[in-house]
């Protein structure tokens, strides 16, 4: 497995693994990875002929107070996961190789960005889109790989990929969880064993919540309100937002009628976590 | 010479001329084709195999109360002419084609839009950059070609293709004139004769800040009081705008150190003509 650092570079790499006709993937990621990144390799080295996967913890998708500095790296642990499940090539830039001097264009998705996170973390998604067109625009894939987890960067990615013509398919993966439910995520790190006890909230108030919805109740509200009163009852969770909007078109409702998605942030300690699942019959 | 109106025609076309092993230019154009659009297209059939001229008069970098409804358009005139020069395909969407419903991404290039046209046009930039995003993705060019006459869009659109890694040239090519040295425009129809003989002070004053200039004048403030000057002499002529920044980093000076670009726009009746000349020794 390669691993490399300057743009020209990982041209050059495509360009000789395009030029054996290689069908090619990409897996945006920040790193630290954990299964659930690992899951996105293997799927994409199960559709691709060369998988390249991209660790770089881009500095515009943080806005001022987040946690820019202090998210976890640890580029030969992750180099040393990614060649187990057969990747490639790995691109980890410098934020100067990403961003030099003068730079100054950013990709804005508009309305389905100014709700969920974007709501909480304003400038987010403009950083979260200008670093992946600028990612497909490197790498040309084929194929790029995204978590459900997130899956309202998923979707603005989807929105990206077609308003700007982009020849690619985007592929968004199933959440992978660990064996309490937890869904996996770089930032679980930085839980305390107490922390992560109290974590599982997400998870299980999700599960209340669609079963609330299984069961019949198509009142996004009454099933808010049954959620976020779960977490309440979580003495170190903090709500951000329990939301449910219409998917994949992220638009509010006043009743379930169609495939909806229950989202949510909630912070335990300092620590913000997101999570959801999607509400169908 | 094809004409093509869907995304998926002229994708299938340039996929086609690719296999072939054929470079491919791009010339972006909003129609109603004079001289200066045949000169690039001419340039582009020297330097490419396959030349592609859009033909888009592109809603979203036209302002309210701006002329996109008047603007002249006649694909005819237009396919008749290109073809004479040797245009390989013209690539003429709807703006539904462009703008599907739900369409909901722009591209901003900060800083460089804020000045110039960028001040007089809000949100003409991103109209701009927005679309030449998308054709570049959908057609792939090796090189898109772009008038001087337009210094600022060519300057915004290199710096969008150098940030978000876009793998093409950026090429330049010199304002055409009219004999009487009227740079061309699609907009000059819009003159009577009246105004079209008033209009020629745009190019007579930029001679005459280039000629103090030349002369050793290096306050940027005395060639822009020069030049305007001699445009208010002009009672059918109103200005916009008459700045000197540097070129090509557009960059405000409070002296002529380098290459700087003499830049203008006047009305002439409800008409807005642009012009430029570069300052260099």
């Amino acid at each position: 497995m390669f691993i490399y650092h300057t743009i020209a570079e990982i041209r050059e790499y495509v360009r000789e693994a395009r030029s054996k006709g290689h069908v090619i993937g990409l897996a945006p990621t920040m790193g630290y990875l954990h299964e659930g990144h690992l899951e996105l390799m293997r799927r994409a080295k199960e559709r691709c002929d060369t998988v390249i996967v991209s660790i770089f913890v881009n500095p515009t998708q943080f806005g001022p107070g987040e946690d820019l500095d202090r998210y976890p790296r640890d580029l030969e642990r992750d180099a040393r996961l990614a060649e187990e499940v057969g990747v490639d090539a790995i691109f980890n830039p410098s934020a100067g190789e990403m961003y030099p001097a003068g730079y100054c264009t950013y990709v804005d998705v508009e309305g389905v960005t100014s709700i969920l996170c974007g709501m909480s973390r304003p400038g987010h998604f403009r950083g979260v889109t200008t670093v992946v067109i600028k990612l497909f625009n490197i790498v040309k894939p084929d194929a790029a790989f995204f978590g459900q987890k997130d899956a309202q960067q998923a979707l603005v990615i989807k929105r990206m990929t077609a308003d700007l013509n982009l020849d690619l398919e985007v592929i968004t993966l199933p959440t992978v969880r660990e064996a309490d439910g937890l869904a996996m995520s770089s930032r679980n790190i930085y839980l305390d064993p107490v922390q992560r006890e109290a974590a599982l909230v997400l998870n299980r108030s999700l599960l209340k919540g669609r079963e609330a919805f299984l069961a019949g109740e198509r009142d996004p509200s009454k099933i808010i309100n049954l959620v976020a009163g779960m977490i309440r009852g979580e003495a170190l969770a903090e709500i951000d937002y329990v939301e449910i909007y219409s998917h994949p078109d992220l638009q509010a409702v006043a009743r379930i009628r169609g495939p909806a998605l229950l989202a949510m942030a909630v912070k335990i300690g300092r620590t913000r976590l997101i999570d959801n699942i999607l509400l169908e019959v």
